[in-house]
């Protein structure tokens, strides 16, 4: 049911970076395992008083190489002054807006706080996009996403959409995470263009307000279903959100897996807690994503990287 | 009554696009029945509700192509990541703005998604744009269809205009699909630059707040003959709206057809059935259309396509 | 061994339009017989004594449309004052440079004349650009077809270079018209992102200057399928040059087609005879080409054009 | 005594990049073999007449990505219409500039024919631009030069020279490959921002017309090595040039790696030989290049990529 | 034979200023007279020793209005410091590019002076280009042009072309005025997108040099129909050249109204004779064009500029 990497209709260079992504990062079989990393900027430092190490990036990219992760999601300024260092040994994804959670969110927009140009002059392997779905801003909203979807196919970036329904108008439909919510807003990042699409997971149980056709009694896994299909060619992430119950978490991955999403993007759930249950937790996530291998590009034999095999293919 | 292509003071590439649409497509004989996709962004994933296949733009433009539509108007997501299957195959319009449904339409406006020249690039015939007539927003909206108008008149590309009355102002003054508001937003279309105009069927008995001409007696046939006329050299595409009767829908479109509309602008009323319900309703359709053939352009005599008459001619 | 449409790396734009050109126009089966019509440029009007008709633009698009042909190809100047008059009814092919045969060939350079947005504008299917294989004034020659190269990827328009082996340098290696420098100049195109190539039919025979790889005894049919081979994911279109004997351009034709080339591209052969004498002519290169149809790319159902058997497919 | 990655003042994207080369593909060892493929431009398709299979650029793609190659050298056409299928598979470099063999290289200036912005569309790890040193043409080698090394930077893409010392005045002075030619040329690709440069393998015994200095009895290793001090913060790869015997390349291999240079760059003397040859002689190149290691910039612990191991390292 | 202005395939900025030169000036019957007065620039002062008087500007703008010329020709020099007084009597040409004729002509140029939105601020209703064809400089020179073409496209600016056959080239094959290069210029004009050519009469007894096809005994009439044919939809306008006899003159004119020129081009054989002499040729000269009057495209009734009063003008 995941289309593959060559179904999507790619350009070359967007196929190129997130075969990187997909085929040679992480697990290397066509999943996805991300490290979101700009809570300091849509939340504030309080969300790193769980575990002061994670106010360093340089200690979040460290977690982001040794846990195995396919990224690593900042804003421009911490990957202008800390990507030098691990540049290459972790895809980077540089989410290109972004705004603090200060003002009310009744008429969400997240500003432009970077470029497409920037991104590939950081050695980026894509780049991350907040649409508010449904908020009164949508005018403003879709004009910069625009000139950020022609850059992004203009420069061959995949572009990830981190589609999030948000408002005054939605709050009185059901509420961000109903089911309805997060199928249209799955949708609305596929009919405009998104390479991948964040959504969180999807609430069937959220009825109050939402159009009839939601009303039925949807199970999880029919939803998160129903999500992805609305997707269509639009690879899908579930976004793991504040921090939860680890068995809740593991549960909502699994599903999300067994509905043929790509991959998981969970922040806080890892580095809100020390070191080495960081990296604990993030393997238990890639037990869940290695039994659901996505059909590969490869189109050609190749021989393993590791050199003494190497020598023996061509004899 | 119904002008012919090359009575409405087009340039060669704007002439040759429509050609394309109107001669070279469905029926061929100078009307069109056109496939509207864009539900999964302007309603969301429910309208699919009724027919899941229909969330999936393959299928849909298997449908166009197998149902002999003369187009099938994508945003350009789906645009994107679709076309290039059956590019040619079936003229594409590129719809180049639209918005959900979520936030009030009491100011309604339909943000830029895309552009002419990313409809040049697609290979598309056309693009379309929704200008919300007597909004409140006009300002904004005539304000970006300006860019496209000159953008479409430089790139020599047909511009259908979606001239849809809507916003508070409106629904105070008889409804957005009144006689009088349809008639006003056609002609707005058609002193703004449209080539085509697509609007919803005029009902004569809206009458109240509607100004005081539209007061009489007028009979459906009537209204639609007036709308065409206010048209002029613009052509006339009608709305199929949600789904209804079959039997209203062909009567509608029979007084579209005998009014001098061009054609036809079906999509949950073909694609909210099964495939071959799907289809057989399109032909009906086109039984309708193919009674209305129109002049056409062609001034050369010209060898059919198949190659054994090709032999015959020239010996 | 002929490339399908489906193989060449082409964005949808340019699949698209290939697709109008190769499987809507002429005997619709992937191949193509283009008319050629920019000698009044290229060497004046003293090409049309033979025909004093064919001096005037109208008379010769007719015969392209009479004639079935795939595409006519015109300087900027008479498709700006006459496709409007046919305009979609046979694909047009804007060249976008040329010159007088007055100077010198010494350092050939065709520069100039339009730009691939002039295309778009007049519906134009594909460009067309004479490179000077080999001339010393290949800098010059290479700056400005980069730039039409690059317009013509981002606007989706197929790109057909005319490899001519030009200049001093290459008459002292042994002529533009050897299988050696045939062979390299369609081998140029296709390294430097040509969609289709026009090349003269190459004279194995022709020895004296050049490379030693060339020295071997190579039939025709031999030095044309290397040709094509040379070409790759470029098609082949192989070029009438002035008028010679009706059997030896059907041989000349015969050779290319089962070579793998995707079609021929005849001006003066056709045209620089009677009207009768012309289709007559045409018809018989079609004869062959319809002996060499290439695999379709329509993957989908398709209902037949004509409609009283569109009716039986939904039944 | 060669530079580590780290080393060379490289900016985020430039890093990213050239470790995707060094450390992500071919040996992941910081060593390089790259497969040049654009003879057919430069020379013409006489360079596959030894094996015609290489006149096909899917076969040299999949070449390189079985033979474990860091990366497929090729120009924009060939790019545009192969890169989609390997894409992500092997890096690719984009040549950003090539001329033909035809006319005389008294002058020699090799036009450009693609762009920076080509390379990071399709998804390109580096660019080459051949810089003719010693040119009479040199100012406008160097015009065009300046613009590509500034693209690079801005765009964040590794730059490869090849450093060729050729025209009128070179060959008065020792020749396209005395040890001063090759020495000099190295030291103007460091002087004008390489990142890498492509040379010839220094030949000292040439010594009519150098400079004085060049007058001693320099070994071949000292002349490589002073190549490679003359290069000092851009990396060294060495040219294989047309076919010659196994072990005099072999030599020249070993001669290289131990002076310190980072690669070795050979394409005839791969691909003009049958596929299964081509691919032992490859891996006796690597056999050379695993015996120099660089040192490796990864700063961080790193789990395994393959899934076992990785389940191991957090617990 | 000659076509009407709504044959010429123009948008409705040309047809519109057209008009204004064909029919709402002169004899307002769709022929023209204009009087080029750019000799100064051309020749320098010499011009004007014959009738110093012409060394005003105001003085031959005056006759242009009192002659009832068509329009005036100016560089913009004059036409910034003059036309103010006239602005509207009298339509302006403003010539584009020019040059002295004091460096030799073998590489002919004739550098760009002014531009077409000089000409629109200008209230002109027409500009001039000489394109030198044939010169050796044709790549500066069609460049240069090509920018003209577009200005004047964009903006709705009729474009008349003087075509110049010129360089060492033509001079060795029949010089400038044999019918050979006039009708080869002519062409050249037309297939570049020129609305109006000014030739010089074509001289079919100067055959040296000249492509056999021009060897037959072509009587001057013969000659200026094919001219004219070679024109097609590019109205054809005779330059009158250094003064000459009347007589001459006014043959050369019957020869041209008569082959279906639109008009006449004749500036130094008017104002190089005193005022009233000068009227009195002019008028000679409209005596001619009276007798051809062109196919009005004008669809509504107009009150009728009768000849009769017009003629009373000048006397």
């Amino acid at each position: 049911m995941r289309p593959t990497i060559s179904d999507l209709g790619l350009n070359a260079g967007k196929k190129a970076r997130l075969f990187r992504i997909l085929f040679q990062s992480g697990l290397c079989n066509g999943t996805a395992l991300f490290l979101p990393y700009d809570q300091g900027f849509e939340h504030g430092p309080r969300d790193f008083f769980a575990n002061p190490d994670a106010a360093d990036p340089g200690y979040v990219a460290r977690l982001a190489v040794e846990g195995g992760f396919n990224g690593i999601v900042l804003q421009i300024g911490l990957a202008e002054k800390f990507c030098w260092d691990f540049a290459g040994e972790v895809p980077l994804i540089l989410k290109l807006n972004g705004k603090t959670d200060i003002p009310s969110d009744t008429e969400a927009l997240s500003p432009v706080t970077a470029t497409v140009a920037d991104a590939v002059r950081l050695g980026a392997d894509a780049v991350g996009y907040t649409l508010y779905v449904g908020s009164p801003a949508q005018a403003a909203d879709l004009g910069q996403y625009m000139r950020v979807r022609e850059d992004a196919a203009r420069l061959g970036m995949p572009l990830i959409v981190w589609a999030y329904p948000r408002g005054s108008a939605i709050e009185a439909k059901g509420g961000k995470d109903s089911f309805y919510a997060v199928d249209y807003a799955a949708r609305v990042a596929s009919e405009l263009g998104a390479d991948m699409v964040k959504v969180n997971f999807p609430h069937p149980e959220k009825r109050s307000g939402v159009p009839a056709e939601y009303y039925a009694d949807f199970s999880p896994q029919e939803a998160m279903d129903a999500v992805v299909r609305s997707a269509n060619r639009t690879l899908v992430l579930v976004s793991g959100g504040s921090r939860a119950g680890d068995e809740a978490m593991l549960e909502k991955a699994r599903l999300s897996a067994a509905a043929g999403a790509t991959g998981l993007i969970f922040g806080r759930n890892v580095w809100q807690r020390g070191h080495d249950e960081s990296l604990k937790f993030a393997a238990k996530l890639q037990e869940i994503l290695v039994k659901y291998p996505c059909h590969s590009i490869e189109n050609f034999p190749r021989r393993h990287r590791s050199f003494g095999e190497n020598m023996l293919l061509p004899s």
